[in-house]
């Protein structure tokens, strides 16, 4: 550890927060952060949130503008809430009110915040945050101070990461329950394509196909139609900003999955054959299965320079690693001297 | 009520039940069956599960050909619960040794059992059934007697169908504690091919593709992934039987699915548009969601010739419906006069 890295610490542990937008993700942040002992307030462009929120007892600024001016003179870390369709806005807001503001996101995709951040507020320090905890459920509501307990929350780990503002995201996420995932901005992308993006579009088809076959079909759906079609069932609007936004990469495991259904139809239709297609479904299955299954502890070392200690934060998450937590040395350094 | 209604439904109230294969389904059924005060006993082709339900006290017979011939005796409904895999065999021997039996079958395609009942046991009295409640498990521990309740079974309901056979089926899935779906085979098929075999696919599918992207990608598989690839778990012999067995109507619903996926990925790579792909899928899960919410009773007349009164619960099952039970009449007519 550098001498410094104790003073870090310390100060991203009681960092103040400030959540911009309180529907399933913010609204559940608001929530944790206020749990875990933080000074955390937020904002929202809905009066009726606005309202909700505060007869909850939280505390929610008047406009966006005010709650950023109040992170500013705080140097609280603001997490940017909104659907990827409103994050321009709040961007500009930011860029204006706090321009070398703490930011973070929790949106799903990663590089096109990145890039609406060069352009509205190109002075923050910003590092991407995508806790993975999307439900069908959208609104305050719906929001729970458990949200993020034991789920992964993806911290954007790239080159130019400021270390810094890296620590006050990664403790924000371990306070609220999570584990963190460290990932490139790009290879996080293309990871969720396939495990989030993929799945919302196969679940959309897969409804789509069921209600063709009228009421027959759905009094005998079941378990597999059920489960397979469940994020189908949340808001469209909000899909397609998420899909949309990760286009490339949705496109790539778009043509894998249609090359793999193309196959099947060609077997099904000339031997009748399945077996290989089911067998390596089968085969991905297991290896979902076993990856959570496989838990060992480690202990990095963070000596080097910044470069060396996010390429290994990276690699981490690239071997399927997880943070869980800080070491005992790692908090004696952050805490304030004994007298 | 025509005059021996009555006598039918008492027969089938209390008939006697022989399970040939103790897996999930068969093997639930047997305990469900006991449970349910039926006098029943089951046969399987593997020593270690004979054992294993003779240990947990039920009956099971030395050989599949000693138990068919004890249904003889008793008049009992024979229930097939094999795969589709091992059918022949065992209808071979229902075929030998109870000729004229009352026979059903739990497998999720109606129609190429139908047709392997005509070639191996043609004088059996056959009504096919299909309880929707497989899950990735399988084999006599993953068996429990509460497996069909509150679950739908569809019950074969052609033209030619034997009524009295048919009261049998839906007399034993009522006391399962199952809901009776009665569909015609070829509708049954296709409407399963739509609601069970594609999502078995596209799971498989979806799995693949997801740990082709690597330990990170798995590392963040939330819940539209875990939920979307749950059936990929089960044994991929057994989904293959199933799906191969449909294959026409798997075919058209692979079609459906293929159409929409393509046009989503060609709207995706020009326009980038996905909104009309999504809200097709949203409005198909609200109507399955509407589906399970609209709940009315209503009795239905069974006067009329047989082949009105087959018509008549087909159309029940087409437009959403189930049997829930028997009417008090119906009881009252079914119970020994009193003293």
């Amino acid at each position: 550890m550098e001498p410094d890295n104790g003073a870090v610490l310390a100060a991203a542990l009681t960092r103040p927060v400030c959540v911009l937008g309180l529907g399933l993700i913010g609204g559940s942040l608001l929530r944790a952060a206020v749990d875990a002992g933080r000074d955390a307030w937020g904002a929202s462009a809905s009066e009726t949130t606005i309202e909700k929120a505060r007869a909850d007892g939280y505390d929610v600024a008047d406009t966006v503008a005010e709650a950023v001016r109040r992170a500013a003179d705080a140097d609280a870390l603001i997490v940017v809430a909104v659907p990827l369709t409103s994050m321009d806005d709040v961007l500009a807001v930011v860029g204006k009110e706090a321009p070398d503001a703490r930011l973070t996101d929790v949106t799903s995709v990663k590089e096109p915040v990145r890039e609406a951040v060069d352009r509205w507020a190109a002075g923050a320090r910003f590092v991407g945050g995508h806790p993975m905890t999307g439900t069908e459920f959208s609104g305050w509501d719906a929001g729970s101070l458990q949200l993020f307990h034991d789920k992964v929350w993806v911290v954007a780990t790239d080159d130019d990461t400021d270390l810094d503002v890296w620590t006050d995201v990664v403790a924000l996420a371990l306070a609220c329950g999570a584990t963190v995932v460290p990932a490139a901005s790009d290879e996080h992308d293309v990871a969720v394509a396939r495990i989030s993006h993929l799945p919302h579009l196969l679940a959309a088809v897969l409804a789509a196909v069921g209600a063709d076959g009228g009421e027959l079909a759905l009094a005998l759906a079941a378990g597999s139609f059920a489960d397979g079609t469940r994020v189908a069932a949340t808001r469209p609007e909000l899909t397609a900003a998420m899909c949309e936004g990760n286009r490339a990469a949705l496109l790539a495991a778009l043509d894998d999955a249609l090359g793999r259904l193309g196959a099947a139809r060609g077997s099904l239709a000339s031997t009748g054959g399945l077996l290989s297609t089911l067998t390596a479904g089968h085969d991905g299955r297991s290896t979902l299965e076993a990856a959570r299954l496989d838990r060992r502890e480690l202990r990095i070392d963070v000596s080097g320079t910044p470069a060396e200690r996010l390429e290994a934060m990276r690699e981490l998450g690239r071997s399927g690693g997880r943070i869980i937590g800080w070491t005992a040395e790692a908090l004696d350094e952050a805490a304030p001297p004994e007298e």
